[in-house]
């Protein structure tokens, strides 16, 4: 199998994540931050450790301004329903995930105006254009780092530099970057950044990460036990118990802590510009074949590992299907959860092939990627 | 170690559960219903797997009615926020943990009217007094189906009966029994069932499930992509979508189907029958013991695997540390998330020792806590 969906999920886990998840679960799986058992503080310390390497990553000080959260959706959702009110205005793009679309229509039912700027056709937005949005009632900007669809990496810092001039908070969705794209929180004019643990990070699903800058006080979406103030019917008013409730996925979590610690022990330099030599090879191999489509920046120094391409008059998700059965090659097809962004690159209709490369992908994978494309371009 | 904190998470996992988890990460570790691709489908069948085995276990036909979720703290949130709306009434009880009573005070300020119906100084309600404290905007009653502090099991089937009567929607909290107590769905009248995937159930921490009984429908707490009408920027309205945006915990999930097959394979009766005899020996010794204040009913009949107690004078942190640090034994000490329960039972100050034992827990563990709470006692 030649994986190449690693904007779904990245695999394979380095080995030491794995390791950190079954010993997690074998040697000290109790349950943080409850009782007071060295298990139960064995376990609370792999959560700190966890924060730690977060912290180390980001260049971050305080270890708990990350909180843990299911999923990188559910990071979004805290972030989004924690601070928008009725009334208020909140400006995004039409190159969005459903996963910050789907809870802003929800919030627009409950009286929330919102505004989606239209981005360009290769997946940018310009940042003078969210500047023209915004309105006396604006209270957050929210853009995705880098789309789903297609890598375009957004104008973070720009957009960013303008939300913080005018006191607006900017919540980006990291979920194609975090682990990929070298993100310096003490640099980034950003407010609130949503991270799935199980992308970039290396760490296992059911992990995800909400960054939250001094300051910024979301409501809470979920309340329950804390382990902290046991005496009180409140919701603690501190970070993290304020924003995790319930039993956290700790042996998950272990898990992300490896991820990450692994991606800090390669070059990251060296990683970043494999991946990046990896993406040109194939973009170039395929801008030279007639009858595939190509979406997104042609200029790699704007992308991620996605390359996202139509194969002729080919549906996506059939062209995926032979993919997987004749070649075995793993990519998505169809529609990615993002109708918007499908509008704006035009391929609501027949989706597209989302080749998405990982740091344990070859020159040797590319190669035969682009073998199978041509091959099925003449079927 | 002698693990006795099994309300909090249980440990150890059965080694199939460990397994599950781990080929999960290794072999088939892709991202579930959004590709189509082998890995991706094999994922995604593991999701079916584990819905299938809780229909098992619960008694339930169909799959989708099981949703999955963070946490059991995030099932009763989706359970309460999903269905409680400003001007209807709640009805819960004084023994019930954080993880409902926290939610409900959110609630409250939002405008929804909430009853704490005290409980016996045993933990058992009254369902007379349940009767009484409905009114004409009533909407749901919540209880736990067993206390969390005393292990107390609560008169669920005429809560229930109740309930049913009068259209009142019923959510149980099952955190402390699922699993171990057999609840048959097609005869337990109860609408709604929080289940935390990390205890009884000897799934992984990080997974949870909400049972959602067909005509009742929450509206969503958490709205994001779902790899379904991936056209449309609206959460999908069918089950289990409408409630799983985002990655789910599919290696959790892996763990959590063999922690249930795994106890299907056992002779439940057997399992169940072995538990009540440590208690009983337990709170028989315990009983003799002068000194030792004992908490929630005597009668075994009505407990889980908790019993919980006072030693002397000692404060009840105090104690939990010796057990640790003297004997290896692992409980919890303290207030427990409850703090209305602590109330109840008179516990508010010194809060309560407690031994929670599983299915892996021996008679000679039993007699080793025995022996070391009577120590204590000299001390």
């Amino acid at each position: 199998m030649v994986y190449v969906d690693n904007a779904a999920t990245t695999w394979p886990k380095p080995q030491p994540v794995l390791d950190a998840v079954y010993e997690c679960m074998k040697v000290y799986g109790a349950n943080p931050g409850r009782s007071g058992h060295k298990m139960a503080l064995d376990a609370a310390s792999i959560l700190l450790y966890t924060r730690e390497m977060l912290c180390s990553l980001f260049h971050v000080k305080d270890p708990f301004r990350f909180i843990f959260t299911f999923n990188c959706t559910d990071s979004l959702n805290l972030a989004i329903k924690g601070l928008l009110k009725p009334g208020q205005h909140v400006i995004t793009t039409s190159m969005e995930h459903n996963s910050v679309i789907r809870p802003l229509m929800r919030m627009e039912k409950q009286g929330v105006e919102v505004t989606i700027v239209k981005c360009h056709e290769t997946g940018r937005v310009d940042p003078d254009d969210i500047k023209k949005a915004i309105k006396s009632n604006t209270r957050m900007i929210i853009t995705t780092h880098a789309s789903n669809v297609t890598g375009t990496l957004m104008p973070v810092e720009e957009i960013g530099n303008i939300a913080r001039s005018l006191g607006i908070v900017y919540l980006i969705d990291a979920a194609q970057t975090a682990g990929l794209i070298p993100m310096d929180l003490t640099e980034l004019p950003v407010d609130l950044v949503a991270l799935p643990g199980h992308k970039g990070l290396l760490g296992p699903q059911g992990t995800g990460v909400l960054y939250i800058r001094g300051g910024i006080e979301p409501e809470t979406i979920r309340e329950g036990g804390t382990g902290s103030q046991s005496d009180s019917i409140y919701q603690p008013d501190f970070i993290p118990d304020k924003y995790e409730s319930g039993t956290m996925n700790t042996p998950g979590i272990a898990g992300l802590g490896a991820g990450i610690r692994y991606l800090q022990q390669q070059d990251q330099h060296k990683l970043h510009l494999r991946e990046k030599k990896l993406v040109k090879l194939f973009i170039e191999a395929l801008s030279q074949i007639e009858g595939i489509s190509l979406y997104g920046l042609a200029d790699d120094s704007f992308k991620t590992g996605i390359v996202s391409i139509n194969i002729g008059d080919k549906d996506s998700s059939v062209a995926a299907d032979i993919l997987d059965q004749k070649y075995g090659i793993a990519v998505r097809g169809g529609l990615h959860c993002s109708p918007l962004a499908h509008q704006t690159i035009k391929t609501e209709k027949k989706g597209v092939v989302r080749f998405s490369f990982g740091i344990f992908n070859t020159m040797e994978e590319v190669k035969y990627c682009v073998k199978a494309v041509r091959e099925i371009l003449r079927m």
